[in-house]
């Protein structure tokens, strides 16, 4: 199955898998296409008034002296700005103009209001700039300003994709070149407190061929952990402004520092588990894959794959989502997946996706892509409304919006999705994932002359693969079908292989050229054929979509005597408007998916498949323990929809792990 | 079943059932008997050895000058050496006279202590009158003065029962005296911050007639929960002693005062649910309960059937165990039963006991015995190590030993009994119950000239009912058999009727005289026969005992997809040691019951029937979520044991509530 039981990578060296440019690729996909209408018609536009709305432009603009007025907001709002622009790069490569087509327009004033801020040495902060002058990077544990400047780099990398214009790069590589100067090896000792600017920088190195970022990268990956922990020096400094806002998190109880909240409890190399805020950690991990992938460091690949292991055998949900507390936002311990409580941020699940894919790029392996999905069309699709202007922070997998004692966390009884954040990170992530989607969907292997199809998107891609020029055309009804067609279009005849991935749970996988079998192996989870194409093949992937009832590894508490559903690569959950009574009265046979039937609606929430199964509906009573033997429940049947689109009408109790059949049929 | 589907009362009046005299009643049981010979040889010298080597007793006598030093331990430690001076008269009364015959000896010592203690102006608290002299009556709310004097006036009218020497009841009547002048409608408003003295009162009443005593618990009933509550007025007071201790229980979010913790909410008569402290409550209830039986008031006790209701339907474990929450050891929300971090104390098994014993003698309803018999033999007994001299204070219905993320309460990873508590009510209660067991056997209604036998339990008594002296010969393998016969001898032919209680899980329950059926139809879950009887009647009740699997209500979250195992009175638990594989692995068919097995084991447990289940042992796997159809688990079987019994072996998981089998067998 998808989780668990994996083997390690066999392969010696690292593996460069390279995805094809952004403008290279055109979504055309049922299932997409319609969010990314949305993300151009709604959310890009959305997100951009809600940044300007609530004064995270305008802190651009004040710390330029352009506009009057004090920095308002939380000391880390100028990464919403960047994530944005970073996103509507992408959409502008993808062809999204926005809703009025005016997007290139507010990307180009936003990026303005951004390069007029930056100071005359590089820096560039408008909290420490306007609030705090004097306390730069004396605060690294806490304040975000090398955070800021990884999405600062990233949007900068993606603008000048975009646009051909360096306006925000050489903004991103002023700043850089500030912080290389300052840190590293030869300067002060430090790294991120929240991680993002490692990944950031292997990103620009890989956008100027300057090795200093690549090394800064490195540093910033191998000195954190270190015996002598700069985020503790700056905590037990008495004249510092660390202040106690943290203590909570990076001490324990003995009052000794324990820096596993921001991953500083060991080097990366030493890592055995994955711990601590669940958004910091998986941008970390994604950074020190990067670095290993340029640096060809094999060492460091598997101690990064070692973390991912633990994440993904014993602290995951089954919807992707990670980090299963509210308090830091935290990974807790092995095989601790509440329901209730989990918290599995909405960044966290892009966090994973973004890891997830740097991973397969590295390997060449189907398990990371698997996570990826996984963690796509679930626990990262939940955190936006079908609208695109809603959103959940926190995604729980079971809400009982009527229950729950005092003192738990609002957002795990919350049936509908929000407006906005004061720490917006979701709905800046959000579009920044679907602008990029094409980013996930082709993979070109130079030394193997391949083209990987991890994903089953309907798209196409114009390749250069073996020296030639090729077009893929990929035409599927996935997730809701196991179908996936790619004709192939070449002006030569061309040598390469076409790989594609059969997911884990797929029954019965067949790969066709022309209607010709060629093959049912899989190799590292992807099946393929390698021949000489001369255009208009036609090759065909077809596996068997089951219905399936899961259930969870016995150490998992939360999971006892509950199953879940998944058809395809959606989890699939129960709401109370589709139960036949109150949820807690419904109970699944553990076998429930060999009595399934499913049927497409494509009026309900947007198209989706739902999964009709057998269920067993327990009388109303008062009675608080009863033998099972005098229970009475009636057969019925239950309607589970995607887990994803979950919230979307009358708000009331959903979960993804039900009961078991406890009581015999009446 | 047992719980939930109860009719209400429907008789007019508050009806009235006497227990026998201790002295009367001799306890013959080889279930009871063993726990009463350790009783008489461990617990009650271990226990008074505890009281002197903590120097409980010894502030006593140094509050009389009699010792130097300083007053050592909790404020509230005198209660302690009160009800161990109970037990110990008890058992007295018992015939039980200690390890080494001495135990009268011991109790005439720490009498003697007592009442030496005593202030002129009848006033009795050690911690008060050694550390805070000026603050007596100050503190209500929080520092156990009037829970003091209630525990010593319930040791008074035991010792002067068991002795026949008014010693310490009058130095109770003094102390009461002293409260009544202080207290009440002409005096001060107040009452017990921790309810016992409502009860006490009554009982003092009982044992000399004096109605101010009877007035007295009534006015603190009836005046808890008065809109200015004297509590509040505690905590608002700036220039009072309270402090900020209680602040957190007391105050809700808001900073407005909610007395729930402490019952002060509302008025008993308008209260609708059971709220706060368990102990607290259920000693207030059945202090309620006494008024209303002796006032004759069916308003009251409505009121109190009321939150027994709701405690029984909603917030009780199945071991009767109740409070689920280590915060405030308190009761918290309906139908919020956690099972590995209940908490369901040791004291408040024993005052649900008590409150439902009271309930039974105001109503003559079995459904009162049923959850008390459910209480002693699970919830309470669990508490007492079979060696009489360890102790759970804390009763979770899931220890997972190497479990448990930090911080939380240590007590519920615990396996095995603890020596002593710095807080030591739960020790000092066990033998309290335990050495007037005979107190709940044997109830006389002098109206209906009948005699009720609530549980089964071998014992002899010299009853007088109808004008006549009857002698009764109960012989029983209850908790293990379903049979109980009473010989009934007189001494001249007497007209009175027997009745035996039918627990509500019996199957076929059939009551014979001397061979004869004499009916089956229950009255209020009893079963009886009203005759003539000329001496050597033979009264057999047998009834089925079959292994049940329960389910709970589905509004319990904790128990969902989980059955539990009884037979009998008993509740059964799984202990790793007895399991197959790790407990974690183990899983229970919905219908378990209808294939176990019963064995009785002599040498096991004291003596235990045994319980062997099929079960379903998953396999040895690293799978975080698979499908149901691809796990291959094995048939095997279990066995289950007493739950008042675990945690004597090999330390490890333990669980009541087991999961249900989610996968096919391979």
């Amino acid at each position: 199955m998808w989780v668990g039981v994996v083997t390690d990578t066999d392969s010696d060296a690292v593996r460069r898998l390279d995805p094809v440019p952004l403008p290279d690729v055109t979504v055309d996909d049922d299932f997409w296409g319609g969010r990314r209408e949305t993300l151009r018609g709604t959310t890009l536009t959305y997100v951009h008034e809600k940044l300007e709305g609530t004064g995270r432009v305008d802190n651009f603009r004040i710390a330029a002296g352009e506009a009057e007025g004090e920095f308002s907001g939380k000391f880390y709002n100028d990464s919403d700005v960047y994530k944005w622009v970073e996103a509507a790069s992408d959409a502008l490569a993808s062809g999204l103009a926005g809703a009025d087509g005016d997007l290139r327009e507010r990307v180009d004033d936003v990026v303005a209001a951004i390069a007029a801020a930056q100071a005359p040495d590089g820096y560039l902060n408008t909290y420490f700039q306007l609030v705090e002058p004097d306390g730069r990077w004396t605060n690294l544990h806490r304040m975000h300003e090398l955070y800021c400047a990884g999405h600062l780099i990233e949007a900068a990398v993606a603008h000048r994709d975009a646009t051909g214009e360096s306006t925000l790069l050489d903004v991103a590589r002023a700043f850089a070149d500030h912080v290389d100067e300052r840190f590293g090896p030869d300067g002060v000792q430090g790294y991120p407190g929240h991680e993002e600017l490692e990944l950031a920088l292997v990103r620009l190195y890989r956008a100027t061929d300057e090795e200093r970022y690549l090394d800064l990268a490195s540093y910033f990956v191998e000195e954190r952990g270190a015996e002598d922990s700069p985020f503790e020096r700056e905590l037990r400094n008495p004249e510092g402004v660390a202040g106690e806002v943290m203590a909570d998190y990076l001490f324990d109880d003995e009052g000794s520092y324990d820096g596993s909240y921001m991953q500083d409890q060991a080097p990366v190399r030493e890592t055995e588990s994955i711990e601590g805020h669940s958004v910091r950690a998986t941008y970390l991990y994604a950074g020190a894959t990067d670095v290993a992938v340029e640096t060809d460091d094999r060492d460091l690949l598997a101690a990064v794959e070692r973390v991912w292991r633990n994440m993904t055998e014993r602290r995951s949900y089954v919807t992707g989502g990670i980090g299963s507390a509210y308090s830091g936002e935290r990974f807790t311990e092995d095989y601790h997946l509440p329901n209730r409580t989990a918290y599995a941020e909405t960044c966290a699940a892009l966090g994973s996706v973004r890891w997830n894919h740097r991973l397969l790029q590295a390997t060449g392996e189907a398990r990371f892509a698997d996570v990826l999905e996984r963690t796509l069309y679930n626990g990262f699709l939940v955190g936006v409304s079908l609208s695109g202007d809603r959103f959940f922070y926190v995604n729980p997998l079971r809400v009982d919006p009527e229950d729950g004692p005092e003192g738990d966390y609002e957002e795990h009884f919350a049936t509908e999705r929000r407006e906005w954040f004061g720490t917006a990170c979701c709905p800046t992530n959000v579009p920044r994932l679907l602008a990029g989607l094409e980013r996930y969907l082709f993979l070109v292997d130079r030394e193997a002359d391949a083209v990987t199809l991890p994903l089953h998107v309907g798209s196409e891609a114009d390749v250069t693969v073996g020296g030639e020029s090729v077009h893929l055309d990929v035409a599927t009804d996935y997730p809701w079908d196991g179908e996936t067609t790619v004709t192939v279009e070449v002006d030569e005849p061309a040598s390469f292989g076409l790989r594609l991935r059969v997911p884990p749970w797929a029954a019965e996988a067949t790969l066709s050229v022309d209607g010709d079998v060629v093959g049912t192996d899989l190799d590292a989870g992807f099946v393929g054929v390698d021949r000489t194409w001369t255009g208009g093949e036609t090759v065909a992937l077809s596996f068997g979509m089951p219905v399936r009832t899961l259930a969870a590894h016995p150490a998992v508490d939360a999971d006892e005597g509950r199953v879940a559903v998944e058809r395809g690569p959606i989890v699939y959950c129960l709401e109370d408007v589709d139960a036949p009574a109150s949820l807690a009265r419904v109970q699944l046979p553990a076998d429930a998916a060999a009595d399934a039937t499913v049927a497409h609606e494509p009026d309900l929430l947007d198209g989706v498949t739902t999964v009709e199964l057998p269920a067993r509906v327990l009388p109303e009573g008062d009675a608080l323990y009863r033998a099972t033997s005098d229970r009475d429940a009636a057969e019925g049947s239950v309607t589970a929809v995607p887990y994803y689109a979950w919230g979307h009408r009358d708000g009331a109790a959903m979960r993804v792990w039900v009961p078991t059949t406890v009581d015999p049929a009446g």
